[in-house]
């Protein structure tokens, strides 16, 4: 598997940062933590360390009857099962769609013919890079797929308008959820205001 | 300071992964990382790998004209300075309503008579248990404040509605900022459907 590059490097321009070291802290196949040793605005010395865990993608796949699929797994951070939406992380030099197409066949066993681009967010750009890419999946089509091994999900279909009520009080916590849930009812409007 | 605990622990009754052990890899004021040896799903033995930056909180200040606080700030992991609203990290053993009051003092010079919670969201819960705390305050009052050495701030004030369009067309792309605003504009009522 081709290694994830640090991030970010090198400074930019109108950056007021000087980065002078980048020590690798940690790297496994899912996360790499970066320390850099800074100059920070105010021209004391100290360090910023980054968390890097790649980019990743969160699908509303919507059905011709504006239902969105859920799929429901375990979360080991924070020791709970949560339902929210289909996705997962970019691979290293993957594109984004395909990375979204791949992730709908093995968490949802589902093929798209109309796939559109919502947007894009940074998750918790203090500490990481990672950007979340929301993808609108429709004309959909049931194939035979193999869930990762690590991944248990079983799934849901429910009106769009549920679901983005599941983000509102609290039953459906994942940022990156709501986030293309809402995009996702603004772009096909209803009632979802 | 006091030490930000380690996270998750111990092993959910309901979880299907087993921790055999923790291992704390990096810590600063800022970040915690530690490596769980773990029992995954399907029996096998691995690694799962925990980046916390601790719970962080985000406010939508609004005036008594429907005008939100935007901050611009520069963000190191990104390297790009970015709009976005006052917040930061909750502080070991405080409360999240005392953090966001701390941040809006320290980030817009501001203290409100109204506070609202809006919501909680986990921001990238496939690493990290962080979970972002969103706020909305009125009854705004300017006071003289000092923010922090690092942080080089400008501030505007800009119509709610023009706000969640910045988040709309990918001019602001701070997950947490998003998501207050889309909530702090259902809570005010409006044209931000």
């Amino acid at each position: 598997m081709t290694q994830r590059p640090t991030r970010p490097t090198p400074d930019a321009p109108d950056s007021p940062w000087r980065t002078l070291r980048a020590t690798e802290i940690y790297r496994n196949p899912w996360l790499t933590v970066t320390e850099f040793g800074v100059t920070r605005p105010d021209g004391s010395a100290g360090v910023y360390s980054v968390a890097d865990p790649g980019d990743n993608v969160t699908i509303a796949a919507v059905d011709g009857e504006g239902r969105v699929l859920l799929v429901r797994d375990f979360i080991f951070p924070l020791q709970r099962w949560s339902w929210s939406l289909p996705g997962g992380a970019v691979e290293p030099e993957e594109d984004p769609l395909a990375a979204a197409r791949r992730e709908l066949a093995e968490e949802a066993e589902l093929v798209a013919g109309d796939w559109l681009p919502l947007g894009s967010f940074w998750l918790t750009p203090g500490i990481s890079p990672q950007t979340s890419l929301c993808f609108l999946a429709r004309d959909l089509r049931a194939i035979a797929a193999r869930s990762e091994p690590t991944e248990v999900i079983s799934r849901v279909w429910t009106p769009l308008d549920d679901a983005l009520d599941r983000c509102r009080h609290g039953e459906m916590r994942h940022a990156t959820a709501a986030l293309t849930l809402w995009l996702a009812r603004e772009h096909l409007g209803g009632s979802g205001a």
